[in-house]
């Protein structure tokens, strides 16, 4: 089943710890559709200037990545943005982004794009999320993801554009921001009302939590002895996570294939901070994600054991 | 298998953002010790004023805790915290801390708790823990919790006491903090190089981690739509944690075993936030106590599923 995904793709220059790059691939779409790609077919709905050469697309193409719908602005320069991590790498601190011509970006789907079993809405104006989501009307499974600035600058748009998807991804400060409700149980409980069945809270270094109504499920992070570049983690994460269930799009998303979702999700989140940029994902081979998923398996699994009788 | 306790009994006055509630029962080692209640023989050591009367002790007593050694200092007060919590309760500020008899604080154990089989030391200034570490040689499990404070005043003697210990129970920036180390998994490498064979990391609202020779175990924190009181959730935890493994005491401490601690010890922590102080732990029944272990096999459970054929 193939996954149309729209969001930016763009130019990082990153520093961390652990070195520099300059102007490498990233953007939410590259690194979703990047991952994602190892699930499902996946169609790339994004726009750039004549400044992404080929070896920026070889990388894309590489993978499989569908980027017909990758609109060239002549002219144009692509989104660029500089960010430096200190060492505990949990949060970026931006400094300097470039929309360029993702300022005025107007999703342009072709008649392919529209016709995919799968959508996911990157984090964009929700305004177009809303305008991409109805153009896909055959997508039986869609999912968003959003970010502070939209929910402090259009919040009355992104609620109306997670009332048209299956599934909201966000990290816990935005759950909270979103609803103005601290506790995150009952804050997940709120989104689900407007719509969405599957409410999956980003937490960086501590993992990642679903809220559905068959109830809460957690899964910690991988641990990770080297953290490399944290850039596009969760990015990654929706990529394994909606790429996953895109491939079942059309059967029943059962608690267990979600649960499954989840686990693919922190899969590909794991490697992808491993390496700068898109490196270490770009390479990835089936078996690595197979055996990192079992190894999910092997780091949450533990038995039932009895209460011993107290004071023996 | 017995387990003896050092640490804080205090009056704790507390305010959350649904309620307060004045001069009730608290300290380190009351908690801990009402958790570990459910699991074996309980042993307190610790020093009270005469302020502390017979309701205080009626609730220790009436878990079958063995008050032998709470010192009774004649004319002197009781350790007292005053602490409040804003909306999203992660961190207390505290507002009032009166020592008092904890100040001076010289821990004296009857031939009684000397022989138990298990040790906990609450955070209490670590030279003393080392020196109770060293009155209890037929201990076969000892574990630890410190705070910041120690690690910034007294670290060299805080490696040392946590030389003699089998597990150390922290907090994740503890854990950094003592080791001057970013990455929790170095940093846990490097403090069971000192000797302790499990590193537990209180992750508050994120749950706990486990580090031991076998690898890494995480478990969330139980999901509640309503926190009342975090005051005493890792000491809770560390009772859950440390009485389920002294019921084992004297056994091979298995991963297995190992793990199921750390699901009691969550399941103690969840009950203790519920309500104020020890109003929930103190009144607790095994058959609650068994199915939110159940619980937290529902939540954190998946099965194994393969990845789809991409492009199918």
């Amino acid at each position: 089943m193939a996954l149309t995904v729209v969001g930016s793709v763009a130019f990082d220059s990153i520093t961390t710890p652990f070195g520099t790059r300059e102007r490498v691939l990233g953007g939410s779409a590259v690194h979703f559709s990047l991952a994602a790609s190892y699930f499902t077919q996946v169609r790339l709905v994004g726009v750039v200037g004549d400044d992404f050469g080929e070896s920026e697309r070889a990388v894309l193409e590489g993978r499989g990545i569908d980027t017909h719908d990758l609109e060239v602005v002549p002219g144009g320069e692509t989104f660029f943005w500089r960010g430096h991590y200190d060492f505990d790498l949990n949060t970026a601190k931006t400094l300097e982004t470039r929309l360029n011509v993702f300022a005025d970006f107007q999703p342009k789907l072709s008649d392919l794009s529209r016709s995919s079993e799968a959508l996911f809405l990157a984090n964009i104006q929700p305004d177009l999320q809303r305008q991409v989501r109805e153009q896909c009307p055959e997508a039986t499974f869609a999912a968003l993801d959003s970010m502070n600035y939209w929910i402090e600058s259009a919040r009355d748009s992104l609620v109306e554009a997670i009332k048209l998807v299956d599934a909201v991804l966000l990290n816990d400060a935005e759950v909270r921001q979103l609803t103005d409700e601290a506790n995150l149980s009952r804050a997940a409980r709120r989104i689900r009302e407007w719509g969405p069945s599957m409410i999956v809270v980003k937490q960086g270094e501590y993992g990642a939590a679903l809220f559905t109504e068959e109830g809460f499920f957690s899964l910690p992070a991988y641990p990770l002895e080297s953290v490399t570049d944290p850039t596009g983690a969760g990015d990654s994460f929706a990529g394994g996570f909606a790429g996953f269930l895109a491939a079942h799009a059309g059967s029943r998303l059962s608690e267990d294939l979600v649960r499954a979702a989840m686990v693919y999700g922190s899969t590909m989140a794991s490697f992808n901070v491993e390496e700068f940029g898109t490196e270490r994902v770009a390479r990835l081979t089936p078996p690595e994600i197979e055996s990192r998923f079992s190894e999910f398996q092997r780091i949450t699994r533990f038995e039932q054991m009895d209460l011993p009788q107290p004071r023996s």
